[in-house]
């Protein structure tokens, strides 16, 4: 029901709402074409310019994407992550059936900065190993990740291929598996990381601060991760 | 250090990344005022246009805000909330020894849709409240929630003044404690919200699907929550 009774809220907006929730209500299989944007503007007696204002809104909300010459589709639902659990991205996409991968874009093995020291309680002679991914998706960047692993805990981790398997499972294999951590969430809208994940607009992401620990209380990294908002969506369950 | 050598990177973003540096390395305290768009031109040899766009970068960001006519100052940290425990927002304004309050835009007692029916397991002849909040800190729109409320269980929440009370306490006063809650937490930007809480430009928002149970694993409440993604971040414990 689009009003135009002196409210506020623009028409492209109203548009978007109404189709947005054709979408949740379930009309509409994943991947199926949603009305074309001289559809919506006949519908609604609107200018196509109105129409495709509309369907952008939705398409920087995850809900539908473009095809470009063909229209727009809906998209897959977003997945869902659970906050109850201590897992990597790796684990989590396997988990829900989906092909993850890395593109690693830097990999270096350095002396900390004082925060590092601090936070992973080292001295500032021990090194470090500070590595920056792309975390795909079935092909497609879903997020970026900078981490940071004391050298003294995984001497080893250069044998360990970063682009194609998970660290949290190496520590495991060695008997290091990660017991507790520490997580901060923010929503966030950075123009660099969009770039870095190939975004052409702006979208809001999910920032994480993770600093994880070994059943001992030993640090074994930080983390800092961006995970696309329009992909991901998070879960916990709360008890009192 | 700004780089002029073919990086993709537009130099209002670095100039944001590197005044948002000297923001958390903290170099400024609260409410200081940084760098005027003349004196960022000047220092980075930019237009004042740039500098202009790398103020609002940080704006956006929620670690400056404006003063018409005065300049930019350092904003008020993120405000850090405990996915750990079942609070309200009420409640954990006042822990952080901030003054919370609400202005009530749609009360009714109304019949449940299906879903609503669904998720609070009540019949469809079984009426709900329906409540929608704009919630403020010290007077400033933060957040924006939709309550649906059973009546059967609280047939005496007119009695509550939720301008000012909490739910939460009220249920616990009423011996009807929140004992267990799912949580579902997004990052979106919504024109529509954005309009509610009076933020002229787009900002990153959490969006929150709850629903909260009684001991005996009753539904007491469905709550869908937008809080603003510049004034708040939330903080979770986990462990394997």
């Amino acid at each position: 029901m689009i009003i135009k009774d002196g409210s506020h809220t623009p028409i492209y907006i109203q548009i978007a709402q109404n189709t947005r929730k054709t979408i949740t209500d379930g009309h509409y299989r994943q991947d199926q074409q949603i009305s074309t944007e001289d559809e919506i503007a006949l519908q609604y007696g609107v200018s196509r310019m109105t129409a495709r204002s509309a369907i952008t809104e939705l398409v920087k909300e995850g809900f539908i994407y473009r095809v470009h010459g063909k229209g727009a589709f809906v998209a897959r639902k977003k997945i869902e992550r659970s906050l109850n659990k201590i897992t990597g991205f790796h684990e989590d996409m396997e988990s829900a059936g989906l092909s993850p991968s890395s593109k690693i874009i830097k990999y270096v093995k350095r002396l900390p900065v004082d925060l590092e020291c601090h936070k992973l309680n080292i001295k500032i002679m021990q090194y470090v190993f500070e590595i920056r991914r792309i975390r795909y998706v079935d092909g497609v960047p879903y997020g970026y990740q900078e981490l940071i692993v004391p050298e003294y805990l995984v001497p080893n981790l250069s044998n360990l291929n970063l682009e194609e398997e998970s660290l949290y499972s190496y520590l495991k294999k060695i008997q290091k598996p990660i017991f507790t951590a520490e997580q901060r969430m923010e929503a966030v809208m950075k123009e660099d990381i969009n770039q870095l994940i190939e975004i052409p607009y702006k979208i809001p992401l999910f920032f994480f601060h993770r600093v994880s620990y070994l059943e001992n209380n030993t640090p074994v990294e930080l983390l800092n991760s961006y995970f696309r908002g329009d992909k991901f969506s998070y879960s916990i369950q709360l008890s009192d």
